[in-house]
């Protein structure tokens, strides 16, 4: 953390030695160089007795993972109790425990037929999660979009550190709460997921904020969060801003310094930044920022 | 093409009506704006009779991407003979038929335990197929590298007009002969595999450029499809660098203006660039390569 008035419940570790890895190469004049790059390791999500999938990840957090993917699925639901989380790092493998029976023999054969290679999820489950679904009119000042993208774009992360990573941040209202990074970008998402479950937090007074581009799936997942906020530095797709007018969910993306651009639920915003408190990223954050964020 | 001297066999085609949808929302200012949105469509591939997986796409080239898939599944085998790919662009499906008689009834089954959220793909499966796999030493000149990356990142594309997408190429020597496109850059690589397989293209003297980082599966992939090098203006995993080392792919990150760096197969490198003569980007080009590369 590096703003005290912004402290994190969550932070990224850019320094802890397990997730990162020196590798020595040659640059372009043909001099030796090394650097640092981040870790994929394989998570095997197991709910009780059933193996349910093998997810690619840095490897921090697997309990907040594996409980996120569950949720994310729709294969644990708001009101499970979980029992448990054993966690075997060097097998891998992560088992959620649940008072209730679970049997997705069905549901897993259901995703045979629709995860998508884009997108790894079962997404006709999904899409049914969205119907009639509508997110409260939260209010959001430009002043608080501001404020949040300053004090996560200079906070010390692997992205900053290593890039080829994405990361996705709970805030509310102003202050960004937990900054979960990963190598896949919904395995961050998923991260947040779990966590907030695990310690039962609220979802419709909080902003979403990821570095990842506004898909049909990105949009998805934060709606069925509960989530009413989400904002990106990168771009949208034309489904995902459909998703996002239809479900009710501030869609704001290409934030980066001054600007940005919002798609859907304009009407909640409230404009109270005045621009010449505004900064513009400076060139050497924006150019570090441009590396690691077309690297991830 | 913007360089008569480079025409491709095989361009992005961003004026396509199909591709993009223009969207209206206000700036940072409070401001009306409209911009370009890429399209995302659900399209299901068929093997046959087998109902495969259902991937997002933006939804041109549904052949090669259907071939692809297949190929890179390892669902499809070199020594295949497909007789037929009917597509039904209202409904959104590609069905591939073969002479041999398949059924993955069995491999999907498999799918369901291994196929990763980050990857979405048959990892254990996709591994196997490298075992043992040593790729040819192909030399490539650092001169071929700048020519490449210039000559694409200068190709009108979804890419600069809209962002939000991915873009692989692939290359002969200096000269970039298909470029595909797409919101999943795993759709990207399958579309450019279903291409050559279709038009029985050699892959040993070819090289690789994706805007995406060069995770494990990407590397997996290239090695898959046979081709020896891979270039990424994004970053590097460990796990990427480690499989590419194995197989003897070179493998090529970072690589924007005069800089790249090198951290598999750097003894094929041929230095033959005179810096002298290596443009830096253009700060115009820089800065839109940025946007458009943090929007993929």
């Amino acid at each position: 953390m590096t703003n005290p008035s912004t402290p994190y419940l969550v932070a990224p570790e850019p320094s802890d030695p397990r997730l990162t890895e020196r590798v020595s190469g040659l640059d372009h004049t043909g001099q030796p160089v090394e650097l640092s790059v981040v870790h994929e390791r394989p998570l095997t999500i197991f709910l009780n007795s059933q193996e349910i999938v093998t997810a690619m990840t840095i490897g921090d957090r697997p309990d907040d993972l594996a409980v996120g993917y569950l949720l994310n699925q729709n294969m644990l639901r708001r009101d499970d109790v979980v029992t448990g989380i054993d966690i075997d790092e060097d097998l891998g493998v992560a088992i959620v425990r649940t008072e209730r029976e679970t049997d997705y023999e069905e549901k897993m054969k259901k995703k045979i037929r629709t995860s998508g290679c884009a997108v790894g999820t079962v997404f006709g489950d999904l899409m049914e999660t969205l119907e009639g679904v509508r997110l409260p009119d939260t209010p959001v000042r430009t002043t608080w979009l501001y404020a949040l993208s300053k004090a996560i774009n200079t906070t010390p992360s692997l992205y900053l550190e290593a890039g080829a990573i994405h990361g996705c941040v709970l805030c509310h209202r102003d202050r960004p709460l937990v900054y979960m990074e990963d190598v896949g970008r919904h395995n961050a998402v998923d991260k947040i997921a779990g966590w907030m479950f695990r310690n039962d937090i609220a979802a419709d007074d909080k902003i979403f904020y990821t570095t990842g581009r506004l898909t049909s799936e990105m949009v998805i997942k934060t709606v069925h969060m509960g989530i009413p906020v989400l904002v990106s530095r990168s771009g949208f797709t034309a489904w995902g801003v459909e998703l996002a007018r239809e479900t009710g969910l501030t869609l704001i993306g290409r934030m980066k310094g001054k600007r940005f651009v919002v798609l859907a639920g304009q009407d909640r915003l409230i404009w109270d930044a005045d621009f010449g408190q505004v900064e513009d990223e400076d060139a050497r954050l924006r150019r570090k920022g441009a590396v690691a964020a077309e690297e991830a």
